[in-house]
């Protein structure tokens, strides 16, 4: 049972956090962000699958093989995408420049970057800015070190649970940035868990790829995959639990659920928080002959711009929705695939079928939709989250000038 | 050397063409077009991969798979797709109505609908439609048989050709309609190439499928693929060449070239015609490693919605376009990749360079763009077309209820 507490990415024991202005946005808002560990923590991290991933990934990468972590520091304003060799030697530094204010180990430092492509790193505003962070790292600082990693994302995002493995209070929370555009380049979806939970490294690691592979790879607000995306989770043990060594521990199950519905959470928030969305929209796709089919299914949906359209206009157009499915690459059986919107069965047998107009008109006028598409040809299913696309989106990323 | 001549589709000897008003179109425009080769031509066709696959698909497919056809029956307002058997029967029955009239068989006769998806085609006006073309089929009849074959197209899309094989005079000649949308559903890509030349029909389909695969497979206006599209090239022989039984041939070359030409002008007008376009874009992806690669970096491009918006919004957006690059799945070295735009260099070795800003700007405010990514990893290439993403495509396409 998760219980929703109040207190952010430091509610779980051992956690301090900082933001700080450190002058490397344009706005002058908060920029630089560092999530601590009192003492090591296991690490499960996701990356960006982009051929072109930018430096601080590629560092990274190399620190969360290592299994465990103790800080996590993060820029917006300049992504250190397109950056060469430069780029690569600034990521390092960045992560130099945080061990040893903080005495760890560089390798123990994990330091992602959000906001303009192909631009250096600003070192000496970034040095600066981790070293403010640092004095002033606290249980408090949470608050701050959200607003540090927002680029344009409305509101901020973030959530903590509270659950018992063993008898022992075990916590966990998140937070994220999601989908405003950043001059003058594109979103970077970025995600940090923490959890005083105990548990080994690589059970960790699996469990963040399988709640990745729930969660924040099950969302689309425009199919553009960023250079500088990654998901991070860090667990201290200070909970004091039994440690999770293996999936097959009693109490795997119950914390990999946590660790889903963290990333769920989060994940959903990002989409609701598209570049001008109006709508969340769930696609379900069920009785698919394999969940690959079920996700390749939902995805197409969900990309669909014509769907994405319909659904700003609030028409419930089903025939572009069969259509997505059809050119999905998905095992389909065009005669067996029905389809509900918000609950209201409007295609049988692969045919539009006579629904409740009214019932429908109201349906499609919600914030939140969800469409469900059965496809008859097994019993695996999936669900993908996107948002509509409006005036808005095209505003906010046509009229941008750099 | 292809000379472009007057004409259209009844240029090359032996084709008749007609289109009427029926009256399925809300409009009242002309809705049933018919295009007859008085003489069994060659057939070459490829149809949608979606696996929605429209009625009118399914029957056309069988009657190109013989080889041999005499007439397409094309109408426009309903796309007789998701109508289960019902629909089955009404597009063989589309094709027997023409087949009788014309006294050829039924498997002589191509069919295509385009229009609103989830209706039954009005067979008394179809069945009507059909009388009143076939009476009035003429070699003047092209113009209107465009008309018909029409949907929200803002232009018609028509070209003619002349060349010579062997010493005989050939024609060539196509029509298509494109990307605008239907009510209530989804755009529609139907093309019709018409020739007077002497080919074996299965040089003929595997030239029409090399010929669709670097002209209408190589276009996107949204990434939706219809449930209706096809490309259909009839050849009658009655240019008297020498007949091309092989593509080794010594004049299959010559042929192919008229038939690609045809096709990529056809493709790129439909791009240009795309919902909502202001610009057209060719998206180059030089050096790659194999044409699949080439390929696959240049469809991520055009699909992109940010790529798409900042055309609109004239922004010379790199990183956006290197991000869809990264992602596409194509082989990338990033430290190689290099870009340019209407030829002015901005991107060498993965990073931006300094660029003549006034000059790009002017490249950026012109009608066609070219866009050219150079990966340095082979020399493979492709070329894919599109259009910008604005305000109007979102009004077509979100605003229109059902």
């Amino acid at each position: 049972m998760l219980k929703e507490i109040a207190g952010g990415i430091t509610a779980p024991k051992g956690f301090k956090a900082a933001g700080v202005k450190a002058g490397i946005k344009r706005s002058g808002k908060e920029d630089v962000a560092i999530i601590f560990s009192e003492v090591p923590a296991a690490v499960g991290a996701v990356f960006t699958q982009n051929a072109m991933a930018a430096a601080p990934v590629v560092v990274s990468r190399r620190a969360a093989a290592k299994g465990s972590v103790r800080a996590v520091v993060v820029n917006s304003g300049c992504a250190n995408a397109c950056t060469g060799d430069q780029g690569l030697a600034d990521a390092q530094t960045m992560a130099h420049i945080a061990a040893s204010l903080l005495g760890v180990e560089d390798h123990e430092v994990i330091v992602s970057s959000t906001g303009i492509i192909g631009q250096y790193l600003p070192m000496g505003k970034i040095a600066a800015g981790i070293e403010n962070a640092v004095a002033k790292l606290s249980v408090e600082g949470y608050e701050d070190a959200v607003l540090a990693i927002m680029t344009t994302d409305t509101f901020s995002k973030t959530c903590t649970y509270e659950f018992t493995l063993g008898g022992k209070t075990v916590r966990i929370a998140g937070i994220a940035k999601g989908a405003g555009m950043i001059h003058p380049n594109m979103a970077t979806m970025l995600a940090y868990v923490t959890t005083d939970a105990a548990i080994n490294p690589a059970v960790l690691q699996s469990a963040m790829q399988k709640a990745g592979d729930l969660s924040f790879n099950m969302i689309t607000v425009d199919g553009d995959t960023s250079t500088n995306d990654m998901a991070v989770a860090l667990a201290n043990g200070l909970a004091g639990n039994d440690i999770i060594d293996s999936d097959r521990h009693p109490d795997y199950q119950q914390f990999f659920a946590a660790l889903k519905q963290v990333c769920i959470f989060l994940a959903k928030k990002v989409v609701e928080d598209g570049e001008g969305a109006t709508k969340l929209l769930e696609i379900q796709v069920q009785n698919a002959e394999t969940w690959e089919d079920a996700k390749t299914a939902a995805m197409a949906v969900a990309k669909s711009p014509l769907v994405k359209t319909a659904f700003f206009g609030e028409d419930p157009n089903w025939g572009r929705i069969l259509c997505a499915v059809g050119y999905s690459g998905a095992k389909v059986m065009p005669e067996k695939i029905s389809l509900a919107i918000g609950g209201v069965q409007i295609v049988k047998d692969g045919m539009g079928c006579d629904y409740p107009v009214d019932l429908l008109k109201k349906v499609m006028a919600d914030r939140e939709i969800t469409v469900s598409v059965d496809l008859a040809t097994g019993n695996a299913e999936a669900v993908v989250w996107t948002c509509d696309l409006s005036y808005e989106y095209v505003k906010i990323n046509g009229e941008y000038h750099t």
